[in-house]
C-alpha cells in the first residue's frame, strides 16, 4: 500500500514532466502565431498555476510521507545499512530519473539548445556550491549537537523560514508585500507553536520532524536517536531557554546555520532560475552528478570498510528502498518547486507537510496532538491565507 | 505611587472628557462656518483618531493593572470585606464621576438637549438590558465552573473574541475585511497560545488573568481561589482537553455564555451609538444607575447580615480601594471606548492588557514567560497590524 502511494507519487512527478514539456512546446507556438495573444497568456498563466501547484503538492506529500517512513523504519528497528551508501544510492535514481525524462523530451522535441546534456563551464561551474554550502551545515550541525539537543534545535530550526525569507529578498531581489512578510512570521511562529509539546506522545511528534528535516543521511547520529529517550522533560520551551541561555557562541553558530541552510536554498533557485529556458531535467543532472561525487568521498571516508567487509548493499530492508525511492522525488521535488515556484512556496511546503506528518502519525501511529499543534495549525493556515491575500495586493 | 499611577489614569480620562467637549464645540463651529471644510474634516478626523487613542489606551493600562491589583490583593491576605458592597461602591463612584464632568460640561456649555440628565422612557428603557445579561453569564458561571476549572475556563473564554466578532458583524451590521477577519481569528489562536503554561510560575499568571476577566466581583468565590493550588498540572492543553471532553452540555453552556458576553458588548454599543451626539456621560449615568440597583438587590440577598453585623465597610483596606477607583475608571474607559471606538478596539485592548499584565508581573512578582508566551505575544502583534492594514484595504 506504501508502495503504490510511492508510485503513484512518481506519476505525478512524471505528469508534471509532462505539463512542462507541453507548457515548452506550447511557448514555441506563440512565438509562431500573433493573434489572440491575451487569451494565450490567460491559457499560459493557468497552466503555470497547475504546474505550480502539483509540484507543490507532491513535493508536500513527499516531504511527509518521507517523516513517516523514517518513524516506520525505526519502529521496524533497521538502521544496520551505510547511510553514506543509501545517499550515494538517492544521488544516482534522481540522475537517472532525470536522464530518463530527458531521453523521452529528445524523443518528442529531439535534442535542442535547452534540452542538451552538454554544457559550459561558465553554466556547470556554480553546481558544485550548493552541495558544498549543505556539506559545511552539516560539519556545523554535529559542532550544535554537542550544546542543544534535537527538540531545541527543532524550535530553532524555524529560523530558517525567516532566514529563507530575508535572503530571498536580499539575493534574488524578488518583493513581498508587508502582508506577505507578516504572514511570514506567522509562518515561523505557527511552526514553532505546533511544536511545543508538553506529552511524551508529542515529542515523539517532535523527533519525527526533525528526522525528516534532517534527511536520513543523519539516521545513523547518536544525537538523533536520543530524542526518543528522555521524555521526561515537562516542554521545549523551558529545556530550550535553558539550553540557549548556556552561551552565545552555539545561537551565533545557529544563526550562521540559519543563514547558510537559507543561502543553499536560494542559491539553489537562483542558479535554476539564471536559464529560464534550460530544462529542469539537465539542469538537475549537473545537480546531482555533484551530488554523487560528494557521497563518494563520503562513503571513501566513513564507510570505507564496513562497504568492504560486509558488501554495499549490507542491512539493506524493502523500507530502506522505499526510503530511497522516497528521497529521490522528494529531492525532485524540490528542483521542481525551485523551477516553477520559489524557496517561499518551499518553505510553506515542507511546514505543511510538517503538521500534515504530525495528523498521520495519529491515525499510523497513535499519538496524540496537544493544543497547541492545533493552534499552530489554525496559525499557519491563516498565513497561508495571507501569504496569498498579500500576493494580491502587492 | 500605585495612588498616583491611578491618579494619571484619571487624568487621562479628565483629558479625554476635555477632548470630547472641545470636539462637540468644534462641531458646532463647522455647522455654522462653510469654508475650507475639507481642512476642518482632516481636523476633526484627527481630533477623533487622538480621542480614540486615548481611551484604548486608558482602558489597556486600567485591565491591566486591574488584574495586577487583584493579585497584589491576594498576596496581602485581604478578602474579608463584602464584595457585593465593593461592587455598589464602584457603580456609585461610576455615577458620581459621571455626574462631575457633567457638571463641568453644564458649567462651559449651559444645559443642551445633548447633556441634559432627564430622559424619556424611549431613551432609558434599553439602558438595564446589558446589567441583565451580565447577570444571567454570571449565574450560568457560577453552573460552569462545578465542570471546568480555571485554566480550562481561561482557554474557552478565548472564544469570547470571536463571538464579539461575529455578533459585532450580525448586530451593528459592520463589515470587516477579510484581512480582519484572519487577524481575529489571529487574535484567538494568539491569545490562546499566550496562556498555554507548563510551570506553575505561570500557572499563577493565568490566574491574573482569569481573574481580571470576571472582575473582583467573584474574588470570594472559591472555584477562582482554588486556581492557586493545583499548581501541579502539566499543561492546559491537555487538562482542558479532558475536562472538556466531559460532557457535549457544558461546552453548550460555553457558547451560550460567549454569546451573551459578546451580545451584551455589542448591545451596550449599539445603545451608546444609537444617539451619537448625546453626552457619554449622561448615558454612563442610566448605565450605572441600574448598575447600583442590581447590586443594592446582591446586598440584600448575600450579605444582608455580615453588612448588618460587621458594617459596610468590613474588611476593608487600602487595596480595596484601590481596586474599587480602578474598577470605576475601568468601567468608564469601556463606555468610552463603546463610544469613540468599538467592541473589535475593546477585545484588542484587553488581549493587549493580558500580555502586559503577564510582562509586568515578571518585575512585580517575579513571574517567568514561557516560549508560548512568546509566541502567543508575536501572533497578537501581526494580528493588531493585520487589523489596521485591512482597514486600509477594506
Amino acid at each position: 500500500m506504501e508502495y503504490r502511494k510511492i508510485k503513484d507519487d512518481e506519476d505525478i512527478i512524471d505528469r508534471d514532466v509532462e505539463v512542462a514539456d507541453a507548457d515548452k512546446s506550447f511557448l514555441v507556438s506563440v512565438s509562431s502565431s500573433s493573434d489572440g495573444e491575451t487569451k494565450l497568456d490567460t491559457h499560459r498563466t493557468k497552466a503555470q498555476w497547475k504546474r505550480k501547484s502539483v509540484v507543490t503538492f507532491a513535493l508536500t506529500v513527499l516531504t511527509s510521507s518521507q517523516a513517516i517512513l523514517i518513524v516506520w523504519s525505526k519502529r521496524a528497528g533497521k538502521y544496520e545499512y551505510s547511510v553514506t551508501t543509501a545517499n550515494f544510492l538517492v544521488e544516482t535514481l534522481k540522475c537517472a530519473i532525470s536522464l530518463v525524462a530527458l531521453a523521452r523530451a529528445w524523443m518528442t522535441e529531439g535534442v535542442t539548445e535547452n534540452n542538451r546534456l552538454t554544457t559550459t563551464l561558465d553554466e556547470v561551474i556554480v553546481y558544485p556550491i550548493p552541495a558544498a554550502l549543505y556539506l559545511v551545515k552539516n560539519l556545523l550541525q554535529y559542532y550544535i549537537f554537542a550544546y542543544v539537543d534535537a527538540p531545541g534545535y527543532q524550535i530553532l530550526k524555524n529560523f530558517n523560514i525567516i532566514s529563507t525569507g530575508v535572503l530571498y529578498r536580499i539575493i534574488l531581489k524578488k518583493k513581498l508585500s508587508e502582508i506577505q512578510w507578516a504572514a511570514f512570521v506567522l509562518l515561523t511562529a505557527g511552526c514553532t507553536t505546533a511544536q511545543l509539546n508538553s506529552k511524551s506522545s508529542t515529542n515523539t511528534n517532535t523527533f519525527v520532524y526533525e528526522c525528516k528535516a534532517q534527511g536520513f543521511k543523519r539516521l545513523k547520529n547518536p544525537n538523533i536517536l536520543t530524542v526518543t529517550v528522555p521524555r521526561k522533560f515537562r516542554s521545549c520551551s523551558s529545556n530550550s531557554r535553558s539550553r540557549l541561555g548556556d552561551g552565545n557562541r552555539e545561537l551565533l553558530t545557529f544563526v550562521v546555520m540559519a543563514l547558510l541552510s537559507g543561502f543553499a536554498g536560494v542559491y539553489t533557485e537562483a542558479i535554476i532560475k539564471k536559464r529560464p529556458a534550460r530544462n529542469i531535467n539537465v539542469q538537475n543532472f549537473w545537480l546531482y552528478i555533484f551530488g554523487m561525487g560528494f557521497n563518494v568521498v563520503a562513503i571513501l571516508v566513513q564507510d570505507f570498510d564496513a562497504v568492504m567487509n560486509k558488501g554495499f548493499f549490507h542491512g539493506y530492508s524493502f523500507i530502506t528502498f522505499l526510503m530511497i525511492f522516497n528521497h529521490a522525488l522528494s529531492g525532485i521535488a524540490v528542483s521542481m518547486v525551485m523551477k516553477y515556484a520559489d524557496n517561499i512556496v518551499k518553505v510553506y511546503s515542507t511546514s505543511v507537510a510538517m503538521l500534515l506528518t504530525a495528523v498521520v502519525s495519529v491515525f499510523l501511529f497513535g499519538f496524540h496532538l496537544s493544543l497547541a499543534f492545533f493552534l499552530g495549525t489554525i496559525v499557519v493556515s491563516v498565513s497561508i491565507y495571507l501569504h496569498s491575500a498579500g500576493k494580491m495586493q502587492r
